[in-house]
């Protein structure tokens, strides 16, 4: 029996096969979301996994359900594996933003699905960081997430060397379309032609932009003149007052592909640009809105962060820790006749909060210890009984390899 | 736009409304799940939530299809959201289990799925701590696996007074069906009545039992005598050596639904009798072989916990702490010259760890300082110029009103 094409089996580490993922590494790493999530004063929420499929198909138009993972349910209701979290975000605010102080600041970690039927060995869901700022307009909400965004990087320790994270401005490239008489109907076009620009030949670009009637060589030249916007100034002067100047740069090349972004748009990647994008988002001050049916009207932005690229970074730059059992204590139990004592003192450490491991059933003395090295146990104990029957607990120090005993047991 | 019926939104706390969930208590129980089975040496795996639909026809039966949330993919799979995590571990552990040494001791925390067509109301989903030992047969892991669940339930503040374990033997069952002249194929619908006893008038249990050649009397009397047996007794006996036999009892009533257990079994429940089952598992020596398709043969057991119970019961007991944003620090930012430097400070701190929170736009004093007491911060600082012009921080607890000044700004 094999698992569905696309989906992920996370075993312990050491791991068993190439073909598996570490739970150790995805649990490392959701640790740190949450972390720095919490350091900037996010908090956690999170929705179903499954939605009804208009939560995307309003967003993003029928062309969206090609890449879904929809189907009809017992119930006989359209629905979809969620593939992106911003739509349930909506929903949620939409449903009980007045019970909240603006601006909202959450985050979740939700994992998300596509399917893309063509392609074979492609992943077809993944995990998130996804962290959104709701009800502020202001361009300080803009340097507030970015600078979650940097942290969250850096608590991986990665540096300015690593990554860098390009900024650009849906509002500029609106106004770029707009002053050379782009069509509104023409707009979602031209943004994908400037998002491709990186992946397609000048040749294929050069056709889509004309099919627009956009000349390429201005759009080249908007590019390369990169001269902030105001928005994008503020964003990058707040920064800088952090600290964290050297972690971004102004890059139109940037703009985001999905149709819904408003205003700052923006991509982390990795500096030698060996891997896709690490991290990508922006504002969609208009989606509660659409989303809620008009109820509900607040400016918003986020980010998203998949755990596929930022693990294949951490793992090319060294960055991963080893991951073991986090055993503390091995109990050696030598004595048979010492065994109800050994589990009353191993309740007793676990009750302190030690890990604690021992052998089951009876084992041979070297077995035991052998075992306790390949968890990489901190410790071994033992206990010993003098002649008098009082009870001692024989610690072992694995690294220094000090001893002491220590009676009645306790810790050491 | 609404969601799925029998699906939960989690929001962070305080919670808006009654019909949503709080994240906060969803984390809190998962850290502690974790934190448990981590003191016991237990390592974390996880699988899809989406499996091929065989894996669970496979060890269910077709029978089971209609509980399942289950559908046709778009490339004519036919494929189910996970009800139970045990067939997943069955088939990571059937690949990979040559490289993991024997007893394997894995724990999970998937959501799984159900879609029962009738119930209105009911939950579609809900989070369960799957805790399993693999490659054992001794009754040592079957205290091991128990020790962890009384210890897991301990761990949120629950006593002897608040819940026991009901600990039973399919063994034991199967004997006395087996010495009664029960037929083999009668065995499911035997276990299924015993199972259902507690729910049922016992004219339904008569007609059952009487429809499978067994006397009701017999039943009743055979539960009433509640002798343990052996491999009940090496139980009990190891648990008291651990200072737990409080929270076991013997209990024939217990026997689980379903098809696959093989040795103990067990349910916990809540002492008053008013909630279903908080956690319920057993032993299922012969599942890996079936999930494998006879290439593994491995003995194990395993214990699932779901969240639902559990927070109901830490609600009615008032074990659950209150939850609040965890801001340790809120900036106050009086003087706007001062917010570049502010900014940094905030930077600063955040550095150091701190959950640190602040206006992003200008805002007057008095709602500075009263959104710091909302957000229940530990602290507010302040940072203020001399008129030398060098920068001190001005520091206040909000629980002692206790204030300090710290030049150059640092933390308290």
């Amino acid at each position: 029996m094999e698992r569905l094409p696309g989906f992920r089996d996370f075993y312990p580490e050491p791991l068993p096969h190439p073909d598996v993922w570490s739970a150790d590494a995805r649990q490392y790493i959701f640790d740190k979301w949450r972390m720095v999530a919490r350091r900037y004063g996010f908090r956690e929420y999170d929705g179903p996994p499954l939605e009804p499929l208009e939560l995307y198909t309003l967003k993003s138009g029928a062309e969206i359900v090609g890449q879904l993972y929809n189907f009809v349910d017992k119930g006989e209701r359209s629905i979809s594996l969620r593939p992106e979290m911003t739509p349930t975000l909506a929903r949620m605010v939409a449903a009980h933003e007045r019970n909240y102080k603006k601006p909202i600041k959450w985050f979740a970690l939700p994992q998300l699905f596509r399917y893309e039927r063509q392609q074979k060995g492609r992943l077809r869901e993944h995990f998130q960081l996804n962290a959104d700022v709701i009800g502020e307009t202001d361009t300080a909400a803009d340097s507030e997430l970015l600078g979650l965004l940097i942290d969250t990087l850096r608590a991986f320790g990665l540096t300015a060397e690593d990554f860098v994270i390009r900024l650009s401005s849906r509002n500029a490239w609106q106004e770029f379309f707009q002053q050379r008489g782009g069509k509104p109907e023409d707009a979602y076009n031209f943004y994908q032609a400037v998002d491709k620009l990186e992946r397609e030949t000048p040749e294929e670009s050069r056709k889509k932009f004309s099919a627009v009637g956009i000349s390429f060589d201005e759009v080249n030249d908007f590019i390369k003149g990169g001269k902030p916007t105001a928005e994008l100034q503020a964003v990058v002067d707040n920064l800088t007052a952090r600290g964290l100047a050297a972690f971004v740069k102004i890059d139109y090349q940037v703009i985001r592909g999905l149709a819904y972004y408003t205003g700052v748009v923006f991509e982390a990647f990795d500096k030698k640009g060996e891997f896709r994008a690490i991290a990508g988002g922006g504002r969609y001050d208009n989606l509660i809105k659409l989303i809620s049916g008009g109820k509900v009207n607040l400016p918003a932005l986020g980010f998203g962060m998949g755990d596929v690229v930022l693990l294949e970074l951490l793992k090319q730059r060294g960055l991963l820790p080893k991951f073991d059992s986090q055993i503390q204590t091995f109990c050696l139990i030598e004595d048979e006749t010492l065994r109800p004592a050994s589990l009353a003192f191993i309740q007793q450490l676990r009750d302190a909060g030690q890990a604690v491991e021992y052998a089951l059933t009876p084992a041979k003395s070297d077995k035991q210890f052998k075992r306790a090295m390949e968890l990489k146990a901190q410790w071994t104990v033992k206990l010993e009984k003098t002649p008098e029957g009082a009870l001692s607990a024989k610690w072992k120090n694995l690294a220094t390899r000090e001893e002491k005993t220590i009676s009645p047991p306790g810790l050491p």
